[in-house]
């Protein structure tokens, strides 16, 4: 047994893995994430504690635990580099951990974690399959030969942060014209905010006001109400990740293809004109073909996949 | 010993070349690429043993034949399925080429030949390597844990199909956008001639009256003597490629990579923008840098790396 912990902005989930990636007990505590990394990985080993007895465990039955952070991690020293929004720089999370719980502990970015447990539990037997993810970023991870491709320094696989438009929109990172910018919910969200603006009679007016708020559901639904605006939104929307997902399967040609992040439970409306667009525009038009496909596991995966890489310390 | 046939739309090269990497005889005869498959198999079959005779060798010393070949090759079936300018479409090369000589054949695409004989001659520890070379077209290859990264299909490691212009310049392979649209030698000849017709009175217009035609060095060797206009072309191609560049980087971050092609013997004047562009925009600010270098091996990579690929059955 072993127990994933996904570590993120707002909450940490935690949960026990059997050897076949099955959960056995889960639970989650805020983050409450102003406090020093020490205070927080602290309620990490608690609640590691919590999820054990839940299962029935003894901490002796525990192997390891992996814990799956946003941002930079350097799985060799244990330490985690950088962390969006976290108070961590450089900070010794696993040595901090076993203070608590002397146990081996595997550090892996959350978007490698997801991206892990995905492939385990629904594509283990592919020689290469790319994650994406999308969210309020674009993350993603690569798998070849079973195995995260992480890059000389852990922190390869970065999908998110190639350039889809020379000198276009600035991206949170620095650079400019990244897929980020476009395809993720963050730039859905602001794509529906300008095409309301330019459209005072778009029924995502009524749609906002309902709801409270815009979000990346937003066009998506008044779109399947048939609004103009709205449609112009989401198939604008789509474009930018089939682009991306077109130049993702040129550069790996990939067994697999999964799609991932909230806005994937779209599922056919986002995959069909995505799998259209490639099919047209792939490089590769005489050799077997990506499979695409929505990823499954949703919030599960980081837990499960922040488990097996502890089992195969990855 | 092993040979390696670099097999091009003009010629066809072949050398002896050592478990060391290097080559002990080298030859090339003209392609003639209009001609049926077989018989340009039988050139290369007949090459391969003049350099052998040329190395003082007899076949028996001969362990193997990598061919490296424009296009898609199915190394498990010995097919070029497809290759770019030849007619060569599901072509049992390997099975022809041993009706010559019976031997061991591998087939490898031919920018990753040249990948990785950069990486086997210059790079061997490097746990990742990226190859790029600027050419007609945009290739490359990736080198993972000493493997060829060659995805589902052995068409994986395309680096100039990736977009980084939503919707923009069409793209021989039929989609828009792609890096090779905007960082091959044909791209920069292109973006030469469009300048110097808005530019009449640039230098660039007696440099090809000197030289004959416009070449991917036209603006190159202008800018160097100060022409404005030929810097802004040299400079806004070599934004290009960075941005090209760095997006691999991001995806990758790999230990090395490496520039090649004849654009490449630019050397600083190419690589030193690049090198800045990368150290600003890279969105890996905390961990090890890649190392950014230009190529070393210039033609021999298809070769070396062709008979490599034999050695090591990639």
């Amino acid at each position: 047994m072993y127990i994933g912990i996904d570590l993120g902005g707002t909450n940490i989930a935690a949960g026990v893995v059997d050897e076949k990636g099955n959960i056995l007990a889960t639970d989650s505590t805020p983050t409450e994430k102003e406090r020093d990394f020490t205070e927080i990985v602290a309620d990490m080993a608690e609640i590691a504690k919590k999820v054990t007895r839940k299962a029935g465990l003894a901490t002796a039955d525990i192997k390891g635990v992996g814990i799956g952070c946003p941002g930079t991690v350097d799985n060799k020293n244990g330490m985690v580099v950088y962390a969006n929004n976290l108070k961590m720089e450089h900070s010794p999370v696993a040595a901090e951990f076993k203070k608590h719980w002397d146990i081996p502990v595997s550090l892996i970015n959350d978007a490698d974690a997801a991206a892990f447990g995905e492939f385990k539990m629904t594509a283990p037997d592919a020689d290469s399959f790319v994650f994406m993810t999308l969210g309020t970023g674009v993350g993603g991870g690569v798998v070849i030969d079973g195995k995260l491709m992480r890059g000389c320094n852990g922190a390869g696989g970065e999908l998110g942060h190639f350039c889809i438009e020379v000198d276009g929109k600035p991206c949170t990172c620095g650079a400019r014209g990244c897929l980020e910018s476009y395809a993720s919910v963050t730039a859905l969200i602001e794509q529906t905010k300008e095409k309301m603006a330019a459209c005072p009679d778009s029924n995502m007016h009524d749609w906002v006001k309902k709801k409270g708020k815009i979000s990346g559901r937003t066009a998506f639904e008044c779109a399947k109400q048939g609004d103009a605006a709205a449609i112009e939104v989401r198939d604008r929307y789509i474009h930018y990740v089939a682009v991306g997902v077109n130049s993702l399967i040129n550069i790996f040609q990939p067994k697999i293809f999964a799609i991932g992040g909230g806005i994937s439970r779209e599922g056919d409306t986002l995959l069909d004109p995505i799998k259209a667009f490639v099919k047209k525009n792939n490089y590769n038009k005489y050799m077997n073909e990506t499979e695409l496909r929505i990823a499954t596991l949703f919030n599960d995966a980081g837990i499960i996949g922040a488990a097996f890489a502890a089992m195969t310390k990855q």
